[in-house]
């Protein structure tokens, strides 16, 4: 077999994996009466959404459509962005179908089966989004570079791939991180504040759409995340391969090889991820962590194993198998620091503090986030230094595809969390006993810490994808302009690099501030249910969720287009308006703020929620004590900050990014 | 007369006035009684602070001072070190001197002489503060330019001023810093809160430490922070003239011209500064405000006038010029945007979320206070566009020393607040009539808005004076290995951008970290004295204040020298590990990074400050309403956010910066 078609291959392999595991899945029971009823409810809510968003979506799409058709830029280009969009899009849209069944399912499955079965339909849900997200992946990319990537003059075609998938992502993340944040702040301030009753209580008017927003921000904004990471490594390598100088060529391998070598390792990785999915299941009878763990860490080391195969069978320098190890390894470290940051002694110290109130929870809370990202871009410059020094900056593209070839399982273990907190929150909207509350409980609490793995995880290989595809931008502008530098002491470069520092800001404050404004209007409307509904507080009447559902989705999809758009703009206007080398600068700067604020944002927030559910677990006085009290602003200000503006700056960076490459043949 | 002598002239002449002025501040009646009884535990807390901070300061300087001795840089550098060092202490210790001194003396004119004395009195009391900042700086730089700055080759030695004026800068910010807001934060928690008595209440043993820090704090770390700014801004041009290529002199001036310039820029501004003072006594019948924004003004129109015939008189290109207008234009839009997030619209939009509690008091506080970053940096930027586009990198220098030539008259008013502040503290603890209070009331309301303009002036300025020593560093090791070069696409560079942005994030979390255990030290010392001392609740035995300025002391020196040692030895272990290149990208990336918090966390500070104040004054339910509650929350937050981490930012930046130009000599 021509080993160019084994992307796509395995794409097909991996996406017919995702419809078995679909299908083990659906046949789980369903359930009958409230719990059908209350699952229904959050799919349906989930899929208005998502239609009401890809409508949006598609219609400023068409706009970038038509300026890359009429651009010189070519058709070709314009195919390959409508390709990245509909794959990104359905990988979302795939996600999250499966999510929403498989979270009735999952407490069905605690409820007739317990913990061990309950794991298994929660796993296998997330699965599917894993395994769809590493296949669509594969399987475009793979077509484009069958098309168009043999020949090195028409292989940036497939930036316009990556860049589809990035203003999918974008908007998905903030559309999504909008929708549940504010769903989930109005339904905990009007309900368990206001009205007195407990969270996820199916009186309260906010609850579905606070579960449809788990969906619709962790399973889907975090699917397309991933995803555009994962497809934006592949690409820049690529490109840094089809521009590379001769000299560097001679010390690695032959041009042909180095470009293909990105989609060689995802399809090994897409394997040992479902080699990792299997090995869950064989240790499902164990306890959830350990199976996950197994799972993860099997396909891991698996992974760096054929790696080596992979790279010297392809005739490339063992030096690049280096550089693979190193971002596999530092996609672990930054993924343990993680979990220690929002799990270990900064969240006891985090509910210690709020024994002095909330302003000590703050400030303990924000100093801890400072804290964390020190020992994170530590590993980054770590990996950044020992992969360059194996094969020059080629080496980074190289770590980044090694952090994320395992992403068919990574992801599934982060889509695993949502599915097993929603499994939650139907068993207690529908009143199931506390046996099954127990089950779903422990998975959650599970899923909350590779929640926050998976986000370390998230930022680090972000970060990395972005840094590859700004080298591949540079090397683009310097193979057409020779004396192309980005001097840190060139005024341009300095300024491109403060704007670009800048942007973070604005737009972690632009989320940040839409959040605020959209729980507004959930609150105002979960208050007036409450007023205007007779009989809802008695529980004989149902309130209005789907009323919820659609201001949520309106609140998000209108504030998602001004970050959106300034993103997509950003690096065109400084691009044309002060040229390649400001807008190097820029990214230089914009990469930096973006990591740094996101680690910060994710990891405050990430210890904010669980120094409240340390307290809530009975320590320091419990829940109702003055110390929970203050726990519970802390985490608060952490929604926002770890569930919407946080995540967003993955993506902001690489959409800046490849856009850039995008337009860097028409700069000069 | 020598033109080389105007500077130390020049210098002598502000000296002089500045003790004229402390002559007639002294003049003034300092009362009686408990006004005089009060005044005197605050001079006297505030001495034994600088005393045994500059203890600790001695010793730490001596090890440097050793280091540079025993190193290739020898004794002329280690004696310039020295002098920057006792420089910067020196006018820290008198601008505070006078500072308590001209409190009380305010209080008392207040209540004899009305507003229009009292703040004659005050704003004199800043004026010998920024007088003495400004003349000790050209004194020190003027001598030291005469021995040594005539020689290109010799030049290099000014670096040990600088160096010697950040690492006193540095520690006096972050140990006042320290200082100040533990005595606050403990204060208020356990008076205000605790024990319900209102704030400055004499009954409380932390009300003195509280007034001392806003004189250790506000002037004496304030002053040496504006000084280091202005001797970096003058020293980096210098280094920048010296080692300006032969093309670029061409289009300029002449070499020695070049060098000279930034001097006689300063003495120009010195100049301008003394009138403005004059200008302020002669307004001072009008509103306090007129009488401020005359001086102000005067004397930054005056100054860009001057600076025409200085920058032709010394035959240097009419473009340079144009960056000294640049700067001084841009220090202004900086502090008017800064008087915007933190006095108008956005403020009022904070009290508004308290209505929703402490959450959304934090949210929308955090999202100001990114937003807040936008323009400032904006503004940044056009200052580097124009200054280089104008006369190259030698142009940010000018652009910086235009922007703080006129520290004189800023300083002064920037010094002002605090002793307007503590006028009103001894107010009340001496429990004078409310008509004194009105007054002093009025002044310090004032004092907060000219604060808050002063810190965004104070950032602008620092930036720039650190990207021009960052300038010099590069020019600097350029003239020596000649193919050095900043690519942000070479990883060495790469890494220390990375670090570079992550250090400010460490030492913020330091520094908050720090304030949060020294108040919890305070607290505990209240909370004692209340219990064990009988009497004091009823008021009829005195609180042991002492100890309390004591605990503070020690926490605060205590504290302050990991986050110091840091800053200092970080480009050290850099530059000297990983090379120049990497400490160059660090530079990039700590400046950038420094900027960007500083503005953030002054800016939320500031406006969480004001919330709190403008509910205070009656709005939204007043005082003791919920929403007043929410936005105390806020502020305690805020304290060490724009009065600890946030302004170390600027010093830090300015430290890694001129130790990095010490050492370049060493590099390579």
């Amino acid at each position: 077999m021509d080993m160019l078609l084994l992307p796509t291959v395995l794409g097909v392999v991996g996406l017919v994996f995702a419809f078995i595991i679909y299908g083990i899945v659906v046949r789980v029971s369903a359930g009958e009466g409230a719990v059908t009823e209350i699952a229904a409810a959050i799919h349906e809510g989930a899929m208005v959404f998502m239609r009401r968003e890809y409508t949006m979506l598609g219609m400023f799409s068409l706009v970038i459509l038509v300026a890359i058709f009429v651009s010189p830029l070519g058709w070709q280009t314009a195919v390959a962005f409508v390709c990245g969009a509909v794959t990104s899009s359905l990988a979302g849209y795939i996600g999250m179908f499966t999510a929403t069944k498989a979270n009735v399912r999952t407490t069905v499955a605690a409820q007739t089966g317990g913990a061990s079965a309950a794991l298994s339909v929660a796993f296998f849900g997330g699965s599917v989004m894993g395994l769809t997200v590493a296949s669509l992946g594969l399987l475009g990319l793979g077509s484009l570079y069958l098309a168009f990537g043999g020949d090195p003059a028409t292989a940036h075609v497939i930036h316009g791939f990556g860049m589809g998938a990035s203003v999918v992502a974008l908007f998905s993340r903030v559309g999504g991180g909008i929708f549940t944040k504010s769903a989930d702040v109005g339904a905990d301030l009007v309900g368990k504040v206001e009205a007195g009753i407990p969270e996820d209580d199916p009186r309260n008017p906010g609850v579905i759409a606070d579960n449809v927003g788990d969906n619709v921000g962790d399973v889907a904004g975090m699917g397309s995340d991933i995803f555009e990471s994962y497809c934006g490594a592949m690409i820049a390598t690529i490109a840094m391969a089809s521009t590379m100088s001769l000299e560097l060529l001679a010390g690695l391998g032959d041009r042909q090889s180095l470009m293909f070598l990105p989609l060689a390792l995802a399809s090994a990785g897409l394997g040992c991820s479902i080699l990792g999915i299997g090995l869950v299941r064989m240790a499902a009878n164990q306890s959830p962590e350990v199976a996950l763990r197994v799972g993860t860490m099997g396909s891991a080391v698996l992974f760096v194993v054929v790696a080596y195969f992979v790279v010297t069978m392809t005739g490339v320098s063992a030096a690049v198998w280096g550089a693979v190890v190193s971002g596999a390894l530092g996609g672990v470290i930054i993924g343990l620091v993680t979990e220690y940051y929002t799990g270990g002694k900064p969240v006891r110290n985090i509910a210690e503090a709020g024994k002095t109130g909330p302003a000590t929870v703050m400030i303990s809370g924000l100093a801890i986030g400072m804290q964390s990202v020190v020992i994170p871009v530590m590993t980054i410059c770590a990996v950044i230094y020992a992969s360059t020094t194996l094969c020059g900056l080629y080496g980074v593209g190289i770590a980044a595809v090694g952090m994320l070839a395992t992403v068919g399982i990574t992801m599934a273990i982060d889509a695993y969390g949502p599915v097993a907190d929603n499994a939650g929150g139907i068993a207690e909207m529908a009143g199931l006993g506390k046996e099954v509350r127990d089950i779903t409980d422990s998975l959650d609490e599970l899923g909350n810490t590779t929640a926050a793995i998976g986000k370390g995880f998230a930022i680090g290989a972000a970060a990395l994808a972005a840094l590859a595809i700004i080298s591949a931008y540079v090397q683009d502008v310097s193979h057409r302009i020779p004396d192309f530098s980005l001097g840190l002491n060139d005024p341009l470069v300095l300024v491109g690099l403060f704007l670009g520092g800048m942007f973070p800001f604005l737009v972690a404050s632009i989320t940040m501030k839409a959040v605020g404004e959209a729980a507004f209007d959930m609150i105002h409307e979960i208050r007036r249910q409450f007023r205007e509904i007779p009989g809802l507080m008695e529980g004989t009447v149902k309130p209005d969720s789907a009323r919820c559902v659609d201001i949520a989705t309106t609140a998000a999809l209108r504030r998602m287009i001004l970050p959106g758009a300034l993103a997509v703009a950003a690096p065109v206007v400084v691009g044309f308006g002060l040229g390649p080398q400001a807008l190097g600068g820029m990214l230089g700067g914009a990469l930096l703020g973006c990591v740094l604020l996101a680690l910060f944002m994710a990891n405050a927030g990430g210890a904010w929620d669980n120094a409240k559910k340390y307290v809530e677990k009975g320590n320091l006085g419990g829940k109702g004590s003055d110390v929970h009290t203050a726990c519970v602003v802390g985490d608060t200000v952490g929604d926002p900050f770890k569930d919407t503006s946080g995540p967003s700056m993955n993506i902001l960076i690489n959409v800046m990014a490849i856009v850039s490459l995008v337009i860097a043949p028409l700069l000069g």
